[in-house]
């Protein structure tokens, strides 16, 4: 973890004051890039320096342990405009300065209300500078500012809405980023911190004044501002002390000590530290009917802690609900058995359940059907029991008719966002196979959906500079993102399945759905889970509030919008989604309705698909 | 001008229509895709045809005098799933069967307020049937509809959302259009007809219902009426008489004469006639200080009726003012003289103020002094007046000290936007051979901007598919558009030019603007215009309240916006402009902020900019 410190306004003597910082525990020190001292008059002759040498410190040094600030007086959105224009002439020089020293950061005072000139010239300053973070400094409440700088204030609307505008205007800018200040005041609303967590937020910065100081004499902060903190730090933040050394016995190294004892504080879960190397990383969703996977995939997720478990419940419970004691022995068709965890489940079922079984294990991926038989000559409980099948559940029948019909017939085909890996045509290929009366495990499963505001995301797929991936969906561990409200169902499949007339299932769906967003935000996509009932209520879910912990086989999708749509606060959003079937492919389209309309994502299918 | 006739209901026996409607006068019929009797049954055998064959007319009859009409009952945004999916059913198949007869246009009814999956459809169609038009019925006035037909109501918001939303989700595909029936009652604000303007209205309805009968018997429109459909004829739409040929003695023919008896009572104004073939064209600005103009170019700017007039009155009037008879010959100097004729109105003020004066002509372009110094010797007034100087007015100083200071310097350096092809830096230059206390023609210039709804032009630059075309300003005669707002002044130079405090000129500006839109409405950019005083109250302008009627070397600059934004009744749009200026060149920057913020167009000039 990176903490530096900001001893607030001159730092008259660098050299000294770096030095004290770095024996204080700090990696970095922030710097004014101009001396006050030399506050820019521009008429005065050229001749006199505008500040310190860069021969100062090395260029490492300058690069690793300093950050840059600028002058907190320039107005560059006065309506005066010979102040305007002094402050646009001292900020070129200021960022020029530091782009010169190769500053990895340079901090940005608060923004205005009205920051059009100033995302102006921080637009300027991103391109001038690639390689230097503009950090814009921001308060998580209005009122907790240190107001002894004399920073701009920042007028109506909330720190967000500021940044937000900010931001929309410099395009997002890849190297503009936030500096969010903890404030002595929290937000009441928890969702405002929730917020951030969709924004680049590079650093944040800690004012001594919100630490507390405990018995003795140590600085801590409130338990409030110790859960906001670790939410900041899954972001792996630059933690920046504001204070004077001297306003301290120790000067700040307890403060620094006392944030490497709360970071130390915060152990990963097993399931993060697994997801962290996938954490915003965009992956195109499987191809499960035209590709076969991979003897490592199986692997990977046949070690799922959830999953099979819930599987195996499941089948016990429908094996005891079905059959009596005494009754015939019945049939369990595994359809898509993959390597056999869902055999395997099966099995394990039954013993628990005290029941005989007959399993068919039946995969279209021949490399898959392998192991399988494998398995039944070295396992004697599969010798006995397990049939193996080589052939596509779609068209078994169509072959050589099924010897029997399934009492209960098992599938693990979900997606992430459900039936996207195309469960419900599997299934009603597969269900020919079934008894009338028989159980379908999962029994059921429907996709849910909200609006997600995630910048990083969007970027993401913004680079690609290719209108494709703008309407194709991404599986994703959605980290660096804030979901504007609840999600909500969309489309609901169940098998065995029937159409109330008879005719031929119909897959295909629409659904127009609608969130209210009691916080505003900027909408960059959607997000998808789903929740599925193996059994009556033995389920698997990644919907949030139905979250089965510790599953990891499903990251959530993240469908993006061609462009970002701001949400008021307590405003609307209605979206809409379709799932298509034509002979050969699926695939969605989605739209915005409201607050504006969008174009209608991915018509045709002109940009992505599911081959059948 | 193409007249149709459309009968309403039934058409059961098309080639009697067609002939009926032909002998009437009509160019075409409008025909109901599926014969209502055969309203689709989905469980009805497939062995009965649906509708007429399509050998009833030939190809080329089906293309040039038939427009499809979709069946009114297709209500594909039903809450009931069952009802939707039958009319998706039936609306493929409808449209399937216009395209098969390869129809030129079909008529779609009204839309709901909500259309979200009519447009998802339409999308399909226009992507299905790229050669046929989908033209969308929307009534000018909510209540004047003919419900006769049972069409969709428009439920909560006008017509025009509807549309918006449409065409939005639709992102406003090419083949898509407004077929706006002129209804009984008229909108009370004529900027909901101007609204339109802004639109791709390609057929306009006009129910039999909204005509009057005059003494004769014979059926007339309101002057209202007339009105509105002049508005609308300029853009020249297919129109349709909505009516029953029996309602009527002489069947619609009646109708059809009279509309052609309007149409020719619209002359064309000269202004008209000459800007026609310009109309929406977009054309890059010229770079006059990096390239020579062609001869033909300077031919037809010297044709322009008012400018030279404005400018020899505005001579004239500074000869009177600032030479009272029998003091020193005047010195005129003429900078970027071209072909001459600002030199020839200058001597023709001479004249008129009974002065003598001696002019300097100045050009930079080698061509254009070739002509200027034969006319030196083949008119005596310019042999004895006139001295051409080959030089670029920003440097004739460095080369030779010019000879004499001039009394009055004349230029017309301005574009369609003032500034925009570097006056003020040109005039800066040159101002050091004016005397002081001397005048400049023009005195003064500002340039003018609204707010702009054009999907027209906004297609138009789309069509380039490259970022660097929406951050270009195009000069373009702007016809299917509707500017949102008045407009306002925007950035203001003043020649001779003193700096404040002394300093070099400062040509960069900003400025940050507002304007309130009564009536809601889709942005796709801004328009700009300017003014400018030549001397006292001599003016020139392209602003539409002083507009210089008649005057035709400037159309007014289209700045794009990279997405449209939506702006609702009595909302606020705040925009920002910059002009930049470097050492190599000037370029205009341009962002909005309210109601939404977009991304700041062409930062540091990256896709456009004016080289000095």
């Amino acid at each position: 973890m990176s903490i530096g410190i900001d001893t607030g306004g001159s730092t008259p003597h660098l050299h000294a004051s770096l030095s004290h910082a770095l024996h204080a525990g700090a990696k970095f020190l922030v710097a004014p890039l101009i001396h006050p001292r030399y506050r820019r008059d521009h008429r005065r002759p050229r001749a006199e320096p505008t500040t310190r040498s860069d021969l100062l410190l090395s260029s490492e040094q300058w690069a690793a342990q300093v950050v840059g600030k600028l002058s907190p007086w320039l107005s560059l959105d006065s309506p005066h405009a010979a102040v305007r224009r002094r402050a646009e002439e001292a900020f070129k020089a200021e960022v020029g300065w530091g782009a010169h020293l190769s500053l990895s950061a340079i901090l940005v005072a608060p923004p205005a209300a009205a920051c059009v000139n100033l995302a102006r010239h921080l637009q300027w300053a991103c391109l001038a500078a690639p390689h230097c973070q503009f950090l814009v400094r921001l308060r998580m409440c209005a009122d907790g500012g240190d107001e002894a700088e004399g920073e701009a204030e920042e007028g109506g609307g909330t720190a967000w809405a500021a940044w937000n505008r900010l931001r929309s205007l410099c395009e997002m800018a890849p190297n503009l980023g936030v500096a969010l200040e903890v404030t002595a005041d929290l937000p009441d609303d928890a969702a405002e911190v929730a917020r951030w967590c969709g924004e680049p937020v590079k650093a944040v910065l800690l004012p001594t004044s919100i630490f507390l100081t405990n018995k003795k004499g140590y600085p801590t902060l409130s338990r409030r501002h110790q859960a906001v903190l670790a939410q900041l730090l899954r972001y792996r933040p630059r933690l920046i002390v504001v204070g004077r050394h001297d306003d301290h016995a120790e000067g700040l190294s307890a403060h620094i000590n006392y944030l490497l004892f709360l970071a130390s504080k915060q152990p990963e879960s097993e399931t993060e530290r697994m997801e962290r190397p996938y954490y915003d990383y965009l992956q195109a969703p499987l191809q499960p009917l035209q590709d076969n996977l991979e003897s490592q995939t199986y692997e990977t997720f046949e070690k799922d802690p959830v999953k099979y478990k819930q599987y195996q419940e499941a089948t016990r419970r429908a094996l005891v609900d079905l059959h009596p004691p005494g009754s015939p022995t019945p049939v369990v068709m595994v359809v898509g058995a993959g390597r056999g965890p869902l055999v395997a489940a099966a099995l394990a079922a039954a013993r628990e359940a005290g029941r005989r079984i007959q399993v068919y294990a039946l995969d279209k991926n021949v490399n898959a059907v392998v192991t399988l038989q494998n398995r039944c000559r070295s396992e004697p409980e599969w010798a006995e029991c397990v049939t193996v099948v080589s052939s596509d559940m779609r068209e078994w029948q169509r072959h050589e008719a099924a010897p029997v019909k399934a009492d209960i017939l098992i599938s693990e085909l979900l997606g992430s966002w459900g039936d996207n890996e195309l469960s419900p045509e599997c299934l009603d290929g597969a269900q020919l196979y079934l008894k009338e009366g028989g159980i379908s495990i999962p029994c059921d499963y429907t996709s849910y959906v909200s609006p997600l505001s995630s910048a990083k995301l969007w970027n993401e797929v913004k680079n690609w500079r290719e209108l494709a991936k703008f309407e194709t969906p991404f599986v994703v561990a959605v980290h660096n993102g804030f979901p504007v409200a609840p999600c909500k169902p969309c489309f609901y499949f169940s098998h065995p399945h029937k159409e109330a007339d008879g005719g031929p299932p119909d897959n295909s769906r629409y659904k127009a759905m609608e969130w209210q967003c009691p916080l505003g935000a900027l909408i960059h996509g959607f997000i998808g889970y789903f929740h599925s009932t193996l059994y009556k209520d033995v389920i698997i879910s990644t919907e949030p509030s139905t979250l089965s912990v510790g599953m990891f086989s499903w990251f959530p999708l993240y469908m993006p919008l061609r462009h970002p749509v701001l949400v008021a606060d307590g405003g609307r959003v209605q979206a809409h989604f379709w799932r298509n079937v034509s002979r050969q492919k699926v695939w969605y389209e989605w739209a915005l309705s409201e607050p504006c309309a969008s174009p209608i994502h991915n018509p045709n299918g002109r940009s992505y698909h599911i081959g059948l």
